[in-house]
């Protein structure tokens, strides 16, 4: 999962729209009796079987981590081609985007007075080198991101601006919105005050000495300075080594590069189920193929890529597809500009309206508690009916019908597209996020389970159903 | 905390000793009225300042990790008199110790095929570097360290030997005994069988990439070969790569070396409160000022020294002083051999038997729960009455009269010192334990003033009392 940047985080912004629901104890079940068997079925196959799983591990054994354009990300391409296939979607085809080359090179970072301390610290992606040599410079602390743009314009000339801010951690992600500005933003807030470079406390929730990367962008027309994240103990030990009164000087080595005019090449991947009657009506979820260039994408988004892939693996075994098209895209290239869905946007462009209902994993490590809509009001009696399959798996139906689906798919939702938003725990989420740590053994198996469960009970029932859920 | 080869682990150990509690209610109070008040503002002291924790954050912050013989551990030397002066010991003295020397260097490891990763890994204490162009090599695993000694000797040439053994998490820390036998001699066993690299599985209870290090020894007349653990994420890597019933090749490069005539100086230090009465007579409490080289080595033993220094110090403010000597030792070189005791053990062996009682912080991450004795039975009682003032903190006693006081201290107990044990919550210890995450954020302020009033309590109650606690 990434920060838009200039957009709202999808599952912060709480639209003014409320629900007007529709109470009435005689409409047309959405889903007939022998549908309804299927639709337990299915969830009964998620909770004891470990397909999800398997396709999570067969990822991060075999692909690894994956930043658009590198050779992960090539591997991960050719892996969910095959995977696809061999699961059983029975079409399978890739959109391909391309993205100028950024290479991250080395980090080095260290305290060099007066307490010598080395640094674990990562670039931002997308910041620029250091000169070769480093920059060694006086640290000054902001406490915010809004401290540091209310600092005078030339204050920091000659200086490393630090922002060290602390990120909370909430079940819903609510902290991240609040911590991630100064990472997309405050290099050229801080050159603008004449620094030499920034450094920030890690947007994360964890104190473990691996930091958070993250996309960081650079105004136009303002000098780029390099960008990095410290590990949440290290910015505690440059707290702790500020608050002496005494200056300290900070090293911080960066190699790199951006190749503008290299362009690379990345593609997403996507697969369907083709609907047994209404093949041209289009159920959506996705997931984003690639990830940040540490850890092994576990998490984000390998989790959701795990539960769209078994989701369609699973509803592609049943003796009759459901009525509508499952289609599962795997997108290039979220992490570092949304590609992927960009591209999808403008191939299928014609097709938006064809989109009966989507949604995309890209948050939370824990089990779905909530089901948010985002639908036409009179298509909110029929959600109901799904969230009262989801209870026993603890899914509550939220109280707001604003949902607009998650991370790539945002873009869709802001088509037209309506739209589900699964809210699964993320109090932990951003103790991994974007780091080395992102690795399998935090995906806990029995809540991924549930979550391929509520996704599977999904699809089977927005493709199986004739509702039209528009606004 | 170290393992001590050869040796039990002494957390673990169960001497078949068992209390012939003299259960009695005539004996003499071992404090009186006026002298239980002066216990009870310690522990307020303890609870409601911070003097422990401000000492930790200056070593933490101005110091930072000290193994044996470096520029930290030089540092800490300097930082430790410099505290106990300031702190108001009345005696302040260093021994010196040398030893030869090892250079860690750097670690490369990754899976090289058939699915690339790299690797978070660090070198064992004292191994050997590999040729300056590494190994690659196929790996074997074994699921224990025993199924490695079963191996047939020659039957690992050309290869790495992996043990994949996972350490369970216990409150008094009882996993690390089954898992380090490993790290300490898995190296000179697969060279026995004629592997050209050991690797394994951390010794830690965590899934964070951070890999932990610790002590290894080379058998006499066997090969050395190098020795690495790797995070456990990685290790899970490795293990699921195995899995695929294809060969996994290896790349380990290691530039570590040995200077066997370089020798390299350090030293204990030592701090008194001489005792107002007898001042001859002297209650030990221990720690050990060197660390890993890793991490800021807060808890492996900052915790220990912050808690004997500011017992310490609390004691030296008192208006009368106790009546025997508050000795706090901070020993060298633990973690790489016990340097620092053999030589206080080499200095003080005529006065053994001065030391009346000793207790050693180097283990636990929570609080207090329990108090272990390790004296004579004439003397339990008052160990009993000790107890009863600690329980409001949490604190009981445990039926046992066993203790040999931890680590460094473990010698004097041999030697014949009565000893006082302390159980800290240890369920998480081994998440930290010798890694790069061993920092300050780990201890809990609050615990930490629990066990700092324990220490501050136990240290008065000895010091002022007139009780042979010898067996």
């Amino acid at each position: 999962m990434r920060f838009s940047f200039g957009k709202c985080f999808p599952l912060i912004v709480i639209l003014a729209t409320s629900i007007n629901a529709v109470t009435s104890l005689t409409w047309a079940k959405t889903l007939n009796e022998a549908e309804i068997k299927t639709i337990e079925q299915l969830k009964q196959t998620a909770l004891n079987t470990d397909l999800s799983y398997q396709i999570l591990e067969s990822l991060t054994t075999e692909v690894g981590h994956r930043r658009l354009g590198t050779e992960g990300d090539k591997k991960a391409i050719k892996w969910a081609v095959a995977k696809m296939k061999s699961l059983g979607f029975d079409k399978v085809w890739t959109e391909e985007v391309e993205s100028p080359q950024w290479l991250r090179g080395d980090i080095e970072a260290q305290i060099k007075a007066p307490y010598p301390h080395d640094m674990a610290a990562i670039g931002l992606g997308g910041t620029v080198g250091t000169p070769a040599e480093g920059i060694t410079a006086p640290v000054i602390e902001f406490k915010t991101f809004d401290d540091l743009k209310a600092a005078e314009k030339g204050s920091l000339a000659g200086k490393i601006a630090f922002v060290s801010y602390r990120m909370q951690a909430a079940i819903d992600g609510s902290g991240y919105g609040r911590a991630v500005s100064a990472r997309g933003n405050g290099a050229s807030v801080a050159a603008e005050k004449g620094a030499l470079a920034f450094i920030m406390r890690s947007v994360g929730t964890d104190n473990n000495r691996s930091a958070h990367t993250g996309m960081m962008r650079y105004k136009d027309n303002i000098h780029k300075i390099p960008a990095a994240a410290l590990a949440n103990p290290d910015a505690d030990i440059l707290v702790n080594a500020l608050k002496r009164d005494q200056p300290v000087d900070f090293y911080l080595k960066i190699t790199a590069q951006h190749y503008p005019k290299n362009m690379i090449k990345s593609a997403s991947v996507i697969g369907e189920i083709t609907g047994s009657e209404r093949p041209d009506e289009i159920v959506a979820l996705g997931a984003h193929l690639d990830s940040w260039d540490v850890g092994t994408g576990a998490m984000d988004d390998g989790m959701g890529i795990g539960i769209v892939l078994a989701t369609g693996a699973e509803i592609a075994k049943l003796p009759t597809q459901p009525k509508r098209t499952i289609r599962v895209i795997l997108y290039a290239g979220e992490e570092v500009g949304f590609y992927g869905t960009k591209k999808y946007m403008e191939l299928h462009k014609n097709e938006i309206d064809k989109h009966v209902i989507g949604a995309e994993w890209d948050f939370g490590l824990g089990k779905i508690y909530q089901i948010t809509p985002g639908v036409g009001a009179k298509a909110l009696n029929n959600i109901h009916e799904l969230a009262q399959l989801l209870t026993p798996l603890g899914v509550a139906m939220s109280d707001k019908n604003d949902a607009i689906a998650q991370s790539d798919m945002s873009l869709l939702s802001k088509a037209g597209m309506p739209s589900v938003n699964f809210g699964a725990d993320g109090m932990r989420y951003f103790d991994y996020h974007h780091t080395a740590n992102d690795t399998l053994d935090k995906i806990d198996p029995e809540d991924y389970q549930q979550n391929t469960a509520v996704y599977m009970m999904f699809a089977y029932f927005a493709a199986q159903s004739d509702v039209d859920f528009r606004k």
